[in-house]
This record gives structure tokens, C-alpha cells and sequence, in this order.
């Protein structure tokens, strides 16, 4: 971490009183702090003078301690709490992420800490606020204490009451699974459409209440303000939902519980995640800010040169559209891996990870210069890999016989390309951190340097859940250990990110939400992809993996799904779903049919030196320009919902007296992301700052420019 | 494994038949099997005619299976079975075990393996049975097949039916605790009795019926017939547990359920343990028997040259008893491990792991050819290490800044004596898990050969049980990845044992009972150990740690507790309570105290060539001469309960013509375990082979004897 400038300032309060107020650094966000009559913490913060947050309460309600031999433990941390004292700060820095859609980061915020005594236990809670010029964020700590040493948290009841009932872009709250769509509603109407949200054929639907959503929680009030709730640096804590009371509009927390029912085991000192709230009248700001990552701990690796933003395709898409296999052989009813020959045993002939197909994907990353190519299904287990609970499902070490692990990594690394590892581990979790030190050692052996880790499925240890503090915390561990290897982790099903990026930069995507794959499992909803920068993506970059040029499946395979953007909608979204870790999904032979779109995806940066979100709407369109790292050029990415999008794109943020070569991909006159999805242009011509450029985006499409300095 | 001799045939019926016989070697043990009219699995057991199991059911209890998608998987494996097959044979073979009470056993049964089919759903299924001179073992065997690959088990529903309300020696049936006094009454009492059988007390009490008991279930008819019911190869599978019917007197497996309350997550091919019941009308059969081993695996470990026997000392009874500490420090309510700088914290004076007392009790053990000295609270961590559920709780690779492990491993070395490394898990299996290897490897950089581990307190991942399958699964696994590093375990607080040494004899002991160190926690009853011979003991060696000599614990320390047994009645466990560990557990300031009685536990054998029952009855006494490896020298043990015994010993079993010196270790003749316990004699003469000695025992008392050949 490179710390730029630090200027802190620290106002000690000289005396104690009962209502305490922090404003943003220009003023326009105001946080009040009170306690009610019986001691129990409330705050209010509102926008420009508008109500964002009502007066709500805040505290924990705590487990019965079964060791507890003086009877204080068992008093919740929700009341009887007196003001001790309080302390106002400010901060502002400015400091460069190892990776990131801007080359430097300002972290600017009024703090107010409020030191809390609960008179009869005794014990001793801190409440901090943040409050930027974009939101706030507030947390709970737990400072070493004698009278707080060990607790379990039944539940935190952080209420965040809304001051109307507003649009929300919601998820049914579930415990084990963020791969819905999106419900687009009025929060009263968030209890008649649950039942249908939920994708109950999904492995591991663990809802649990009517009127439970996920966070990030993107709104919008009837009066235009943009609200979402979400949080930061969720670190040995179980991962937050949201449920309402929608009679009143309130939310309230309602975090991830493990296999006993209890969601939390805290040891002082300690402290919840952030929890946050964003707000802005232009929705721009939403997709902008940095708060949650300014929420988050500088960096914790102090060499990271190994660390790098990677374009890559691979072995991949085939067998997500069914054409090939992960496993290897048909012949087993169900194997077990210490009792099988895998060099007797007769393949199926469907295995796509062997040597001569990874060959041409290395082959085909090389030409185009594609840093790395995924491979999955290299390692035995895929037979009866999913959904039997199996715990011994995979050793991260053996490969099939068909795939020549030394040799393709030397082929790859003779040709400037990496392998990039694939750690499926069905979500057992025990038998991947058994062997998760060797196989890491076999990647460092062989060389690769980044991981894509997955947890499909019920998880092991049985009864846990895909977003509790204990698998939040293997989560981290995970990510920790890689770290120690030099290796990078892109996690799929993981939980939902909190910007934990910042402080482990290893950590270069997640999936944790619902995918491109699921183009090939019925479609994803046209507007998908322009909400998701307003949710998913608060917390971390996804490994969303765009690029089906070949938007219809059943041109190559068997599979009758289609892809819910036009050919151009898929270019746009390298530039407007931020991630250092870009895929090109689809096939070496689809990608030849249309190699001049292509063109696009081998220019596209996907690191950036700054990125100005031009124009924005949730679940309408998103505009983004962005300049890419260490050049003067600029990528552009425009992308609608299902009704299509004009833009006058002003090319104000191009350099003074600088010409560049500017080719637009854009949608055909007639393209349409059902009706005609491959119709596009291609167009060049010089441009500079000052000009302006009118495109129309097709329903469901997009466009993407590259603006290269001359 | 040295395998001697095999003598197989194999007799295969050419018809089937609704109901099957199979009789042991002798005739005297005869198992019939048939199926009811439902097509329910039954069998029936006599021994000489007497009815030892009545007509029972056989079956498991299938949860539904939430991925099943033809309805099959629903089906419990309980009735609908036709008889495919029968076949029967007979084994006879004699092994060599690496350690043990003989130098070769016997295993010889003849076995009846019944094919079932249950029509509706086409699953299959086999019942085997083994029936040996001294009783027989049954398992489910479920054969890989298309119709069964995975499956849960609810509940296994194997039923021995009692012939009467016998006399029982029982510990309350618990998920996670087996160190409960063992209660002595009929069958019929148990209910009455069951809630103050429970030691509410203990950290981790899971009780779950009041008729549910555990096993090994030693009993004895009213007319004589001594009767036990155990399980033998526990692996992959939860710990079978006892429920009665005592209506009926019929018990009914109970297996331990893991935090999702199921009991069993199967995949074919699989098999259950070995349900056992060993039968005789002698008790001294209850003892010799072999039955266990013989039902499990030979030995998987190729090399064994690295495991040997062990008498060993240890800094353990002074933290115990309460005069030291395993932590290193005072100051902190608790600790995290990498927030510590362990240099800069204040010692509490009372850390007994500490390099001047290890160096004093390694001269101790190099003096009086002890060949280890285990050290407890050598490793950070032990300031907050019970009861808190935590999670990080031990590294197990840094020491306390006042053990310096390099100098201490090579002065012990020097010495010829090795140290006994600690590992503690708290329970928190995952992070042991995290840390197993590397505590491997720290063991064998330093020449560690063996390891003590210990599983206190509620189990981490939370809501799973000591007894589980999971939790089965991880015991095996730390002893199998120990094999790999050559080290030896000794597991306390994990399952009782099942035989598994035979399979992987780097298993050289267990606790899993109420131990010695319940003497230091208001004392074991006197009869405690002439029980679990019959009961704990018949799975495999238990790491009692007797030796405490100086049995009034106030001479030294604060504690009023005081040992239930004489002095000798300690040096009689050597000897009575089989185990290739054997620890002197007293002080070495206390042994200083007793030097002549002391050299009873300096010259006594921990591995034998032969061992003679010479008298036994369960909670009254138990009598066994045993022949020193490779030696012409004999020890024999004498121990009794609160009523004293006598004994007539004839020395028939020496060698014709041979003389031996014999040191007779006895209670002096006012000696009582509670009035006088530490009035003894030690008396010497020559003897041969048709010599009779006639031994006094006192209440709570014993003898000990050795016998060098001349």
C-alpha cells in the first residue's frame, strides 16, 4: 500500500452529552446519535436536508452462555447503555490501490465514536460513524474487557428504517445461494413476489424469510434519491441480510446463522463489519464511490508485484452449454478417489481439459494476447462431483490421465501464458483445507499464480452455510494462504464481497452472483447486467465472464438457451462491469466467425487509471469512460435493459489538443437482443476532447469504443 | 503385518433357504438368521443352549434425500428384503500383532453372508456374521450398485433382545462425554438411575435418552453368563450408542448424530462397523478375548519398525492436581495468538512447561528407563484455551518463551530419551485440521515420535458431536497422516476405540473413559478399575496414567482429593490394565518418596509374549500374569474393589525347570484404600513353576509381582 497523504485531525469533546451529530465533509449528509429514554442507541442521517435513514435503533441481542457463571453474560448488548464519551475526528487521504478502476483512491470522512457503558453488566461498546460525501458507514466494537471477554451473537439488530416505500433492486435473502435474478419492486410488494423469486431449483436454497433481501441493496425513493445499503470489511463475521417490517419500511439485520443457530462467536477485542449506506440524487455517484473499499483496512501484502490484472479464456464454456465434460469417464455410478485406476478406467470421450484442446486454447490466449487460460475439469472427482454432500470429492492434486500437467504448463509458459488453476471444491470444505496447502504447493511447482476457487453445493461441515462467519472466515483464510504462495483467487459462490480487495489485492474477483453461465440455463434478464454495477459490484470486481459473441447456443451445441444481450451489449461489458479479471468466455472457433468485434475484446484494458461514469440508471443503462492504465487511452462502454438507450457521449475527458484513433462497435440499426442479437457496426474515424458522439444502443445492447492516442 | 498361517474355505450353499445357521468353531455359539413375513432381516443367538440374543430386528432408517429425484432414495433398508444368497466359510489364521498381550492371535470364525434384495426399490444389501469360540459380529455391507450410490442414515436399527433383566455395568449414553463413573445395576434400573448417573458437571454433556447407554456393555445373567455388546471397525460411521426397551429388555442401536441431526452420509461401496457380542460363562473369557481385533483390518502400515512401546513420564499431574499451570501468563482476560508478543508478557511464576523442570524430568526418565517424558503446556495458547468455544484456540508449533524446544529435544536425545509432544485441540477440529501437518513436521524436525492429543470441551465445526462420523473421520485421519510422519498417537477425549490399532498400530492408546486424573477431581471409585478391563479396555489400550504413589494429594498441594486405591493397588495397573503406553504419573519427588515400591514400575514390561486371565469378575477383581516380549520374566497384577480379595496364585504358567526371582510388591495387612493406603510390603524368594502363593488383596488394594528368570 502506498500511503500518498495523510492529513487527520483529532477533536477530543470535552464533555459528555446525550445526542451527538456528525456531518459529511461537505455537509450535505448529517448523522445524528441519541440514546432512547431506556438506553438503547439510535441514529438518523439524512441527505441534503431529506430524510435517507429515520430514527432507528441499533444493538445486539446475545446467546445464553452456557459457561457463564455470573449470570452477566446473558444481557444483550441492545439497552441500558450510557454515554461514557465521544470523540470527533476527521480524515482524508489519498492512497493507490494495487488494482482498480482509478490510479488513486480519496478516503475523506468525519468520524464520530461514541463510548458506551452498560451500566448494570458493565460492559463497554464503542459505536464508530464514517460519514463521506457519498454515505456513511458505522460499526460496532467490542474493546477488551473483563466483563466482555467471549460472546455469541443470536442476532444483530441494526435497524436502517426507510423514510418511503421505495423501488428496491432486490435478492431474496437466502443463506446459501446469491444466484437469483434480480426483483425490480416497491419494498411493499417485496412479500407477494418472494415466493416467485426464489430459483428453488438452485442446490442450496436456504431462505427464511418473506421479507428477507441481500445486500447490496440498491433503492431509489419516489423523490429521486439513491439509496443502498450494504457492507464493509466483513471479516470473521457472518454475512448480513436485510429483513423488512413492511408495515413501518424498516430493515433490520438479519445475519448468517452456522449448523447450531447462533451467528456469531466473538472474542474482545473485536467489532462487526460496516454497515453502510450510500445515497446521492445522480446514480452516477452510486457506481463511483469508494466508500466501501475506503471501509476496509490498507493494504496487508507487502510485496505485491506478482499481482496483476489478467485477461484469459478457457475450457469452459463448452461444458457450461453441455457440449463437453468436466469428468472423465461414465462408468462408475459414483467413484471414490483412492479406490480407482483413472489410467484403466474408459473416458467418455467428452473430457474437454485434455492436452491437445488446452494446447489450442494456450494456442489461441497466445495469439491474442490473453495473459492465462482457465482450465477446469484437469482433476479427478468430476464424476459425482455435485450435489451428494460427498466430503473426499476432490485431492486438487491428481489429474485425468488426458491432461499432461507438466507439459502443458511448460507449452503455456514457452508461449508467454499461464494456466489458471480451478480448485472446484463442492462446497466441502474440510477436505479442501486438508489438501489446500498442497495444492497450492503443486501450482507454485508447476507455476501457476491465480485460482479459481468454487463452492457449489450443500456445505461440509453439514448444517453450515455458504455466508456465515465460519465460512467467511475460510473464505479469508483461503484467499490468506494464496497470498503466502503468491496466487491470486477468484472465488465463485463465495459470499458477496465487502471490499476485502483492498486489503488482500490477491483476492481479483468473485462470482457470488448470478453469472453469465446462466445464458446458458435459460437467460439472464436483459437489465441484468446494468443493475449489477449498482449491487454485486459495490463490494468487489465479479468474474462475470462476458464475451458470447455467439449469442445463440444451438448454432454449436444442443443447447436451446440464448444469450439476453446483442453481440455489441457483450463487448460493452468489459468496460462496464469493472473487474481486473476479465474473461473472453466464448469458443477459439466462435470468436472466428467474428473476429473484427473480437478486435475489441483483445484491445480492452483492464486496469485503469481513472474511469467517469457518464451516465447512469439502475436497471436502465450505464455509460462509462474509462482511461486505461499507464496510457492515454480511453475505453468506452455503453449498455441498456430491453429498451434500448440513445447516447450523446461528450468526449470531454479526452486530453487538450490530443487526436485519437476511435473505432465504435455499436449496435446495427435493426439489432435486437432477441430478434436480431449478431446485427453490429464497426465504424472509425479521429476524434478529440470537445467532440460528441450520438449512439444508439439496440434493446438489450450496448456499445463499446476504443479511443487509442495518436 | 507378519502373517503366519491361512487356512480358508470356502463352502458356498447351491440353495437358498428363508433361515440360516451358523455355529462357531467349537458348537457352542449358534447365530440363526431369517427374515419375517415383511421381509425384515432377524437373528437369534445362543450359547450352549442359552438364549444370550433373542429373535432381533435388523435395518437402517433412510432420511429422504433432498436431490432424489425418483423416490427411490426414501426407501429405509429396513424391510421388503428377499434372500438372494447365502454363503458360508470358515477362516482360520494366526498374525502376529505389532504390539500387544500376546505375541500371536488367533482369529478363527465361521461365517454366514446373506444376500439380500429388497424388491421394490432393487437396492442390495449384506448382512455378514463371523461367529467365534467367544461370540460374534455382524455387519451391513452395501455393495455398489446403480439403485444405491449415496445415502443418509437417520437411524441405525440393529436390535440385541436381552434374555433377562441382567446385571449391567453402564455409562449414561452421551454424544460427547465417556468419562462418567461406571453404575452397576439390572437393566431394569436404569431409567431410575440414569440422572444421577450423569456427570452434569462436564464441559460437554449430550445425553439424549434415559434408558441410552454406551458400549462396550459388559453384563452378567442371572444364571451366570457374562455377556458384552461392543462394535468393532468404527470407520467412516458414528459411534453406536445403546437404547434399551426395558419393557422388553430389547436394546436398540442409537448411532451419534452430527449438527444436522443426521447419522450417516454413505456412498457405495461401504459397510457398517462390526456390531459385537462376545458371550462365556466365564468372566476371565470377557478378557482374553480377541474378538475386536480380529474383526478389524490386518495392519496398513508397511514399516512398524518406528512404533514401540512406551513407559514414559510427564509434566502433567502437578497441573492436574492444581500446583502449576499449563499457561504461561495471568494478565489477559483472554488472548489471540498473532496479537501476542510472548516475550514482553508477565510469566505467573506457576508455568510448569518449563526448560529447567522438562531437563529435570528428562534426568528422571533417563535414570529409571523411562524412554518418554510427555510435556503438557509447552505451546501458546493455554490462557483461555477451554470453554470458550474458540476457535484459534493453539498453533501447535510455538512455545512458550520458557520451553526451548531445540535444547530440550537434544539434551533428551542425549540422554536416550525422547520427548512426548502435546497437542491439545480444544475441540476445534478445524483448526487443528489447519495445523496438523506443520505440527507434524515440527515433531520430526526435533525428533518427536509420538503425540498426545486431547479433544476438550464442545467441538468446532459448532454443533457437531465427539462421537460423530465426521468426527470418526478425523480422529483416523490425524492417525494415518501421524503414520506417514512416523509418529505415534495417544488420543484422549476421542471415540472409544474399536479395535482400529490392528489396522494402523501407531495407535498405541486412547483415553476416552474416566482417567486417573479424576482422582485429583474427587476420586474414581475402587471398583473403577476392575471394570474397564471389561468395558473401555475391550476396543483397545487406554492411557489410564497410573503410578500416583503418593495418593494423598494434600502432602504436596492444596488438593483435598485423594486416590481410591492402596499404593500397590498403583502398581498393580501395570499389569492388569493392558496398554503398550504406560505412564508413571506420579511426581518424581513422590516416586523419590517410595524408591522400592518405585521399582515395581521401573522393571515391569509394556509388551508381552503371552498373557494369562488368572481370575476375573467384573467390579470385583481381576488377576493376569503376563510374559515380558522376549523375555523368560513374568509380572503378574492382582487389583480388587472396595471388599478386598485373596488370591491362591498357582505359577503353573512359568517354565518347568526354570527358577525365578520373585519380588512380591503387596498391601501390608492394615492397608485400606481410604484408612492406610500406603501400607505395603515387598517381600523376596525363589520360585518355580507348581509354586502357589497365597496374596492378600485390601479394599481398594491389589499386588504386583515380578518374576525374572534366573
Amino acid at each position: 500500500m502506498k500511503k500518498v497523504t495523510l492529513l487527520l485531525s483529532l477533536l477530543l469533546t470535552p464533555f459528555l452529552v446525550s445526542a451527538q451529530t456528525v456531518k459529511s465533509p461537505n455537509g450535505q449528509i448529517i448523522v445524528n446519535f441519541s440514546l432512547t429514554g431506556n438506553g438503547q442507541p439510535t441514529y438518523e442521517m439524512t441527505y441534503k436536508g431529506r430524510a435517507v435513514v429515520k430514527p432507528s435503533h441499533l444493538g445486539l441481542e446475545l446467546a445464553k452462555d452456557k459457561h457463564a457463571s455470573k449470570g452477566l453474560r446473558e444481557t444483550s448488548l441492545m439497552d441500558g447503555f450510557q454515554i461514557l464519551d465521544t470523540k470527533s475526528s476527521t480524515f482524508d487521504e489519498i492512497w493507490k490501490p494495487v488494482w482498480g478502476e482509478t490510479a488513486t483512491i480519496r478516503n475523506h470522512y468525519n468520524e464520530l465514536e461514541v463510548d458506551l457503558n452498560q451500566g448494570e453488566s458493565k460492559r463497554k461498546m464503542i459505536i464508530r460513524f464514517r460519514v463521506y460525501d457519498d454515505g456513511m458507514g458505522f460499526r460496532y466494537e467490542f474493546p477488551q474487557q473483563d466483563s466482555l471477554t467471549y460472546f455469541t451473537i443470536k442476532e444483530e439488530h441494526s435497524q436502517f428504517a426507510m423514510a418511503g416505500d421505495h423501488t428496491a433492486w432486490w435478492l431474496p435473502g437466502d443463506y446459501d445461494t446469491q444466484e437469483q435474478e434480480t426483483q425490480e419492486s416497491k419494498l411493499s410488494q417485496i412479500r407477494s413476489r418472494f415466493h416467485d423469486a426464489v430459483n428453488w431449483d438452485n442446490s442450496s436454497v436456504s431462505v427464511f424469510s418473506p421479507t428477507g433481501v441481500q445486500t447490496s441493496l440498491q433503492m431509489k425513493s419516489q423523490d429521486g434519491l439513491y439509496i443502498n445499503i450494504h457492507e464493509a470489511a466483513c471479516i470473521d463475521y457472518a454475512t448480513m441480510h436485510l429483513n423488512l417490517d413492511d408495515k413501518n419500511m424498516v430493515f433490520e439485520s438479519w445475519l448468517t446463522p452456522d449448523a447450531t443457530g447462533m451467528k456469531g462467536y466473538m472474542q474482545t477485542p473485536c467489532q462487526s463489519p460496516w454497515r453502510t449506506v450510500m445515497v446521492s440524487d445522480d446514480a452516477r455517484d452510486m457506481l463511483s464511490s469508494n466508500l466501501i473499499l475506503n471501509l476496509n483496512e490498507p493494504c496487508k501484502i507487502e510485496d505485491t508485484s506478482w499481482i496483476h490484472p489478467t485477461k484469459y479464456c478457457g475450457v469452459w464454456w463448452e461444458m457450461i452449454v453441455g457440449k463437453s465434460s468436466w469428468h472423465y469417464t461414465d462408468d462408475f455410478p459414483s467413484i471414490k478417489l483412492d479406490q480407482i485406476d483413472w489410467n484403466s478406467v474408459k473416458p467418455n470421450g467428452r473430457h474437454a481439459a485434455n492436452t491437445q484442446k488446452v494446447k489450442q486454447y494456450i494456442d489461441f490466449a497466445a495469439a491474442n494476447g490473453l495473459q492465462e487460460v482457465l482450465v477446469e475439469g484437469w482433476n479427478v472427482g468430476w464424476e459425482d462431483w455435485a450435489n451428494h454432500w460427498k466430503r473426499d470429492v476432490f485431492d486438487f492434486v491428481t489429474p485425468y490421465p488426458d491432461f499432461d500437467i507438466k507439459y502443458l504448463n511448460e507449452y503455456a509458459h514457452s508461449k508467454g501464458v499461464k494456466i489458471l488453476m480451478h480448485h472446484e471444491t463442492s462446497s466441502s470444505v474440510g477436505n479442501y483445507e486438508r489438501h489446500m496447502e498442497n495444492a497450492f504447493n503443486l501450482m507454485n511447482k508447476y507455476g501457476y499464480d491465480a485460482v479459481k476457487t468454487g463452492y457449489v453445493g450443500d456445505i461440509i461441515p453439514r448444517g453450515d452455510h455458504h455466508f456465515s462467519q465460519s465460512m467467511n472466515n475460510h473464505y479469508l483464510y483461503n484467499v490468506q494462504l494464496a497470498a503466502k504462495h503468491h496466487i491470486m483467487v477468484n472465488g465463485h459462490e463465495a459470499t458477496r464481497p465487502t471490499g476485502l480487495c483492498r486489503t488482500w489485492p490477491n483476492l481479483v474477483g468473485n462470482e457470488s452472483a448470478r453469472g453469465t453461465e446462466y445464458e446458458a440455463f435459460g437467460g439472464n434478464k436483459p437489465d441484468h447486467t446494468v443493475i449489477l454495477p449498482f449491487t454485486r459490484l459495490q463490494g468487489g470486481p465479479m468474474d462475470y465472464t462476458p464475451g458470447i459473441l455467439e449469442t445463440q447456443l444451438n448454432t454449436w451445441s444442443d443447447n436451446t438457451s440464448w444469450v439476453r444481450t446483442t453481440l455489441v451489449g457483450q463487448l460493452a461489458l468489459y468496460v462496464t462491469m469493472y473487474s481486473p479479471l476479465q474473461m473472453a468466455a466464448d469458443l477459439p472457433e466462435n470468436y472466428a466467425k467474428y473476429r473484427d468485434a473480437f478486435q475489441f475484446i483483445k484491445d480492452v484494458a483492464c486496469d485503469w487509471d481513472d474511469s467517469k461514469y457518464l451516465e447512469a440508471e439502475p436497471a436502465d443503462y450505464i455509460t462509462v469512460a474509462r482511461k486505461a492504465k499507464g496510457t492515454n487511452n480511453w475505453f468506452v462502454g455503453g449498455k441498456c435493459d430491453e429498451n434500448g438507450h440513445k447516447s450523446t457521449l461528450k468526449l470531454d475527458f479526452l486530453d487538450k489538443g490530443r487526436k485519437y484513433d476511435c473505432t465504435i462497435y455499436a449496435d446495427a440499426k435493426n439489432a435486437h437482443y432477441q430478434k436480431n442479437p449478431k446485427a453490429y457496426t464497426i465504424t472509425h474515424r479521429i476524434v478529440k476532447k470537445g467532440d460528441t458522439l450520438k449512439l444508439t444502443e439496440a434493446p438489450g445492447g450496448g456499445f463499446a469504443i476504443s479511443l487509442i492516442a495518436k
